[in-house]
């Protein structure tokens, strides 16, 4: 590592000093794609990120993905993921590779870098002590054509109270979105959407994103036309124009619901920047884009952050 | 299931009853072998057995391993296991889907009965919050030849604050015997191992090992000469005379270790009876092998169970 | 004691174990009449059966009577119950033996076998740390005659507080219905009144009242036309049409109050039947007559329980 | 009451302050003999005493006896006390009576007045949530015969678990002296010695006798030889001087149990003062004798006290 | 000091008892002039009532002011009070004197006699961990000319978090009126607006005014028109007849604003009555005025206090 | 201020991380010389480093002195400093003085500053809760002559409850060394000495005394000759060979004591360098002296720091 000029070290510790101050105890909820966790080196950039949030006394919450992961090992076992319509349908062989992947692969990876960080890290899914209570999504019509995605689930309930003792215990949850019913019956569910739900379930203060794009864009794909700041209002028109596509149209829609859920700012970020999330929350050098409620209620210096 | 006569039936919790009162607060460590979620059914009655204890208020801890199902998933990803001198070798690929297979597959399966039953729990394993501190086994001398076992760990140092606080909330630990060392490195270690030294960290009441096998057997795999109780004197001699063998071996072991550390009473019983872990804990009516630490401490009483 | 063959009693031990679950942390007040205390083996049977429900967590609050006892030792001292318009007048000399006999007597054997069945328990009446805030009843009007029934209170308000510190404590509160106004003057309250106003104050699970009679029957005396499940407004039909009578109709009142007070489920049962509590709580085989605001309310198997 | 001047009220008040400062959140076992309650004036005026160092927030423990009023209801149900060797045999009939009447009566009514001082109150005895364990005391040889006193009990244990509790809810148990044995079989026992014990086992900064004699007497009954203070060598010369005599030798072995227990003062006084409680404790007028482990370790003012 | 005939102290004593039973764990705020600390026999005279009330358990706030001794120290320094139309001018240099003086000097002085009282009692000020949040006062017009008062302050918030850890801690502050902006810059504020703010914030039961009048007077300076109560309205009327002047007419608006804020009971009296604060509180004999939001509420008793 | 380069602060902010993990919770005592706060903006500077401390969850306890304020204030009052032999004599007017300086003025303008740096601080000194107890220093032989150096006084015993109290309800104290003896007359000590014995009382992680000087130097005044690391050993070889002079004498006392009472690690280092405190504790980079019990318990890291 680059060797640290001491007295910028401290001038930098200086101006992180008010962020502390103000963050302290808060609760934030950081979901990171699977993408970060493909290779050892972002995930531990990642990792560093949120041992450092977790020992100044930000309440982490950290939620994570695993896609690339899961095709990986789907193609090992000679799975082939099947799509219709454009998304994965999810088989009975599926949803165990799936819990297999995301909860005793990604989770326990996750785990282990926490070790090497110091941070007493417990990795949970959304099966653990009823934290999401969900049931299988019935089968939908698409295009004229009776679907079933199979073991997919939609949330019922949020019941975070086992993380909330984790929080008070001082341990981090690592949260897998790996979900089940009632029943026991395991479901997979968008890691996007299990993040914005705990978010509104914990009044969190902040819900970061951290995808593999450096924002929401205006244009699709041209990273010159990100957007600072919007709020509900502009995400709609973004999504009646169009600039929202594919994987951003759900996670559009998980914004949405954390931000009515209670959680103050949503942002989205890209994970490829090395210190996106210090410089988001420790510096005025804001990084992706903003989503509140309501963009008035920004101050002009927020506004330009 | 067959309707009980309620009079039978309040019998039956009548001399349930000074069971209850003794055994509540008390720490149990139940050590499942793989073999029992090999089928759902099997799972669900351990999980009921399970369940009932910790809702009369004893404090459970339950320990899975995951031989049958590791093989399995192996054979699909078509790794050969490596043997050598009769053990298996765990390489970087091996340890991965270990982790697969045990924190994500079978850890999470339970989770999902304990749902079904209610039961508030928590999946952990060693990686998680520091529980379990080692480090890899070194090679070592094999009939002259070093062996590298690979990424197989030997324990430093339990760390249960984890598993304390869980059941200080009122929530069940299901614990996966995957380990790390401090860098973070995924380590295998026997689920035995672990949950002997988990009952000696927490100075457990009882520590009960459920295996195919009904119990300590004098003769070699005859069940006829299955041993009622024993001590460490007792244990010492059996293997001295050869009756300990393969698996009986580490786990003879694990036995010692959980006793000298502290735990109270090993049992070694069959899972296969469906009823084995209640009858033990409920009843007059113990069944398998009972270990302490020295038999003329028991009463006569005890001493016919 | 018959040996219960342990397969059963393992069988009985696991259709308990929902209502365990379902059960655990709720209140009970459980109302014993005095008769239940003028035998041993009666006595006993009553505190076995409650010390389970206060053993598998059950916060359990135990009301008792001491009518026989009462006679006997008035006749002993040469007292004769002075009965006016049907009800026993309660002279100065009365109230001092009501409370020799219910808080010195019937009490005190009862937190004797609670010390056998290896309960912490504590007695207390309604005169304990401002329990029960009565006055004494003003005389009334009986058919023409003014009729002052002496020392006999009606109750003000019930101060719960240590009732709760009690059971927060772990101990079970065995209450006897003696009761005071605020200068200290000892004043006779019906134990199902006590009963059901305590019920009400701590927002019981169930108010259990154990009589002599079977439950409450549409034709007097007949329990051939006992009625398993009614509510209010059965209550007041019952009333209109002469089925409640004598002791039945204060009893009556008590159910009322209880469930206008927050009692959820009321169930006037007989202590006869040897095992008619626990049969009630852990099995689906109801006994007596459960009342409940609104028979509506309850499932279709409820309604058959 | 005569009306206080102001200016002196507060001057008292003043000289009282340092006493309060001394002993707030010490613990205070006081005994009164049954004498106290023979009646309603002697009663108020020890409860108002034993109020006002429960206001100023001194931990008290009222342990009561109940001689005069067991012997008068004896009388009333024509039980004959039947005296062996100068000492009351208590049969079954009697231990159920003094039961009623300690437990049920005396208790009840000091219950009954602590309401009127508005103090929260709660009444146990030995028997409550095992409060003293105790065995039947054995028939002894009494001048080459053997006597059994009956059902009169000699102390195992206090687990004074009970009265801490109480305490830190900050309620003021009063103590009752009937004990039981494990099997719940009621025990009688002296008061003192329960007062005693209760002394030691809360490490009480004072155990306060009150007696009707003014104090320990240097010459048998001759008010004007008491005994200022005094230690556990100068009780042993009384006693080998024959200066105690009758109840006082009982009470001079209950005293020495206690300072060896732990209580760091021992006072022996009369309840007819009226005011003997307050002026001991707020004032340094001590009245009766002072028993400490070793006079010498008194300051030279304690000396005069 | 007096001796004092103990039986006349116990019944001093006695009569205080129901009043400590009344105001134990209510909130009272004491304001003392800084006449009260010019000598150190009146500083002990006050600081031992204050003492006596902390220690029956009263939840005491000690306000203080410090005019006295203001002026000899700025006499001292050659500071010549400005003063504009009556009012003193607090430049820079006289803001640091002030809280010299006030801090350091009367404050300190204070928790010295506390120690000899024995109290833990902490000193703070406005400054202390935002208890008072102020503003500069703003240039005012005065009869034409706009007079700038300098480093004077009005309060914006009290925050009495510090004040109720402090009491829960078992500590007694003692509170100093220098204040502060957000920016740290100190600010002086009156002695008897700060009492009243804090006595507001924390709904004390009692704002007790010390000043070196006997109370509030009808006609000025003519303590035979003392008023013993009076209420709002009352105030008011005197406030328009003019009975009102100098010190007293921030006096009153302190008390009014103290009234409005949720204190019960507003007095006025005078320190240099030696027993004043413990005859006002443990005595029925009130000295001063009493103030209430409505006399109508007061009963008969009170009114003639 | 200079503005940071984002990435170069989260640079430092990656290198910080590890040391907030290893001191949060640990307590600090800085002690501030009072030369510090003779400029605003060295007052600034330093209370912002201790913020950030404080911010980051060390447990700060900030003791200052106040020299040069007290001779300037005293010099206005036109009070001439005694000087006896080399050493200040507090007479009754200096420790009035004394207090008024440090408790009123310095103590109350570092509180001042905490507020704008948001910080919740609560000034307290030795006279506060009992936290210093000490006694008036005996007069001393000084060269033949009996010299009564006033109002100096020696510690008896530190009774740091108060201060174990405000840092468990999160508050900062600032002490100032002004004390009492139990008489409450007031007492002059040296900061370092009264900051050394709070650093043993609470085990302090951490002793740094911020002076004029840089550090403890081997040749007087020559600042090329600073010690980078010594121990209690070196110490004394300093002080035998003539290197500690004047104020470094009673400082290298209080090191001493601080060390044989717990303190870990003691620091001496210069306020002057704007960022000492934080370069020490968040960097690599030690700056002054660091003084351990015994040097060879240092890593090899360590000695070079």
């Amino acid at each position: 590592m680059l060797r640290t000029d001491p007295s910028v070290a401290i001038r930098a510790l200086r101006s992180a000093a008010p962020y502390i101050r103000m963050y302290k105890g808060k609760v934030f909820v950081i979901k990171a794609s699977g993408g970060v966790f493909a290779d050892l080196a972002s995930t531990r950039t990642l990792i560093e990120q949120v041992a450092i949030l977790h020992q100044v006394g930000i309440r982490v919450v950290l939620v994570h993905g695993g896609g690339p992961q899961l095709t990986q090992i789907q193609e090992s076992l000679g799975i082939k993921p099947q799509i219709v319509a454009g998304r994965r349908v999810t088989d009975e062989k599926s949803i165990e590779v799936t819990s297999m992947v995301l909860n005793g692969l990604v989770n326990t990876q996750i785990l282990g870098i926490c070790r090497e960080f110091d941070i007493a890290a417990v990795g949970v899914s959304g099966v653990d002590a009823g934290l999401v209570r969900a049931h299988k999504r019935p089968p939908v019509n698409v295009e004229g054509t009776t679907v079933d995605y199979g073991f997919v689930g939609d949330i019922d309930l949020i019941d975070a109270k086992v993380l909330q003792q984790l929080l008070d215990d001082g341990l981090m949850p690592v949260v897998s979105p790996v979900s089940a019913d009632d029943s026991g019956q395991l479901l997979n569910i968008n890691a996007d959407t299990v993040a914005a739900a705990i978010g509104g379930a914990l009044k969190a203060e902040k819900l970061m994103l951290c995808t593999g794009a450096p924002g929401i864009m205006e244009a699709l794909d041209d990273p010159r036309s990100i957007i600072s700041y919007t709020d509900l209002q502009g995400l709609k028109r973004l999504k009646d124009q169009g600039s929202l596509k594919d994987g951003m149209l759900p996670k559009a829609k998980a914004i949405e619901d954390a931000i009515r859920g209670g959680v103050r700012r949503v942002h989205v970020m890209s994970y490829k920047s090395p210190d996106s999330i210090l410089a988001e929350v420790f510096t005025n050098e804001g990084t992706g884009t903003l989503v509140v409620e309501n963009i008035s209620a920004l101050s002009a210096a927020e506004q330009h952050e």
